[in-house]
């Protein structure tokens, strides 16, 4: 299949990248992120969590942060929650576009270290879910399957276990009346490679033809990158990355820690293979460098350090002149 | 095309990686990195450079390291040089698989700063470089194309340059006497995605169908592996690499360093997507781990920080036991 013409591109590095930093960020860095990001002109921005600051303190001043960011009209604001609270919180801002997900984790072992719950819990808690939505008339158009291509506990996942995931949610919502139109599939431990993407994808594709597919991709090892490649050799054309590769930290003692593709990169390959993102690439290497700044240690994005191949091509040309 | 069996791995490391680096290597470091690369079976490991101590005083030791490493049967080792002292400082070691190759710069502007020769005077030289090997006793089945996809100087190259400067130096070869089996593009200042990667890779094997290629990649804008996956998929199976990503060092103010793909990545792609390698990936990350302690900073390889996926896997599968 023909690469798409245009992708779009979800930056989740206030949010992912935020919550794992061991460092405290202050509010006012937070908000000066999500603002260089604005001046980018992405889709979309996730700009906190709300999510108890017993679990994660990092997190405590999400009002805070949402409240002082500055709005740039062709972005859209998001943000996650894990239950009503944290969906009731996000609402009463007033200034996000909250939206609902259906998700689940494909791996057993995983669901229950990461939520306590086994995934037919999970499931049932969708309904709930969905109960909450629709009291804060929250629209939901989004399933989700978490460890989609491997776990760090579990091993393999069977992408058929997969897709019988996926059909569950989309069920679930149809009982709600929720027509579900996008199907994020979620590498969250960077298990994920050129053929197992194109695996799943191909069978997700063949299942729900009408409906688009996002990749939430980690780069744990490397191949991040190449999946996004391979993904939109399929005609995948809605990505989740974060600046920098914020949301690992590789270089500072977070043993395992699996960082978001970093967002610059991404655009980087995009406008090499003559795919459209309509993020702003110049400023966003700006961003990411000020993200290391921010945050205090290298981060492992590498355009930012390797220079971006246009700006090369342009000095070229003048010098030939 | 479907995936090759099995590849070659070229490892560079203790050659590309310890000629950048600023702060001093000791000559027992360099011998000590060779040593543990031996135990990981590799087809072969470039170990040093005969260059000019007063251009690249890291590689004053030369003659002490190739003395220096012991010997793994199944390995062969190899060294570069840059004229026919350094050839000869090569051979007289006695210690080294001494090959010959013909190589040119795809750009002109680089060819000039880099060796102070225009490419015309580099393919002239190509001739007294034959007499220096035939006067040596040394082989030569290789030519080489450097700056193969972009120049940071020149911008973009022409493929159809690419492969009339291929034909050159293959014709040069021919009239004396050299036979060339291996055509190698070196995507040296990391400007390769995977459709230039293709389109240069086809047009070589639709015009030489009968020679191997081998690609040396660099991954200065994190496409470096993803390049090495689409080569593979039109068939190519011989790679250069180094241990941990050495050959650039983006964490040190190395601006535009441009790191080789690190082999531990790559040998892990390998065995994720079912190509053999031979090279026993668990020793290699070990021994990435202990470059950047020889180095004294952090090196970009991942999977020496995001663990083996096979790891987890026999992990998970005694926990489910």
């Amino acid at each position: 299949m023909a690469l798409p013409k245009k992708i779009t591109i979800h930056e989740l590095g206030p949010r992912e990248g935020m919550q794992i930093e061991k460092n405290p960020v202050s509010t006012a860095d937070k908000i000066r992120l999500i603002d260089r990001l604005s001046e980018c002109n992405f889709h979309e921005i996730e700009v906190t969590s709300f999510v108890s600051p017993k679990w994660v303190p990092q997190m405590a001043d999400a009002e805070e942060v949402v409240a002082g960011f500055k709005k740039n009209p062709a972005t859209r604001y998001t943000a996650i929650y894990l239950n009503s609270q944290g969906l009731a919180r996000a609402v009463k801002t007033g200034r996000l576009d909250v939206e609902g997900s259906l998700s689940v984790t494909a791996s057993e072992m995983f669901s229950k270290k990461n939520t306590n719950r086994t995934i037919e819990e999970t499931l049932i808690e969708a309904e709930r879910r969905i109960d909450s939505l629709k009291t804060m008339n929250v629209t939901a158009k989004e399933v989700s399957v978490m460890a989609a291509f491997g776990c760090n506990y579990e091993g393999n996942i069977d992408p058929k276990h997969v897709v019988n995931l996926i059909a569950r949610l989309i069920g679930i919502g149809q009982d709600y009346g929720i027509s579900v139109e996008l199907i994020q599939l979620a590498d969250t431990m960077g298990w994920g490679n050129p053929l197992s993407i194109r695996r799943l994808v191909g069978m997700v594709q063949d299942r729900w033809p009408d409906k688009r597919i996002n990749l939430h991709l980690h780069d744990t090892r490397g191949m991040g990158l190449m999946n996004a490649f391979a993904a939109m050799e399929m005609g995948v054309d809605d990505f989740d990355s974060a600046v920098a590769g914020l949301g690992g930290c590789p270089y500072a003692g977070f043993k395992d820690a699996p960082g978001n593709i970093a967002t610059e990169d991404l655009v980087h390959m995009c406008n090499e293979i003559g795919v459209e993102t309509g993020v702003d690439l110049d400023k966003l290497v700006d961003v990411a460098r000020e993200a290391e700044m921010i945050v205090g240690h290298p981060l492992p994005g590498k355009v930012m350090r390797g220079g971006v191949l246009q700006t090369y091509r342009n000095n070229a040309a003048s010098v030939g002149q």
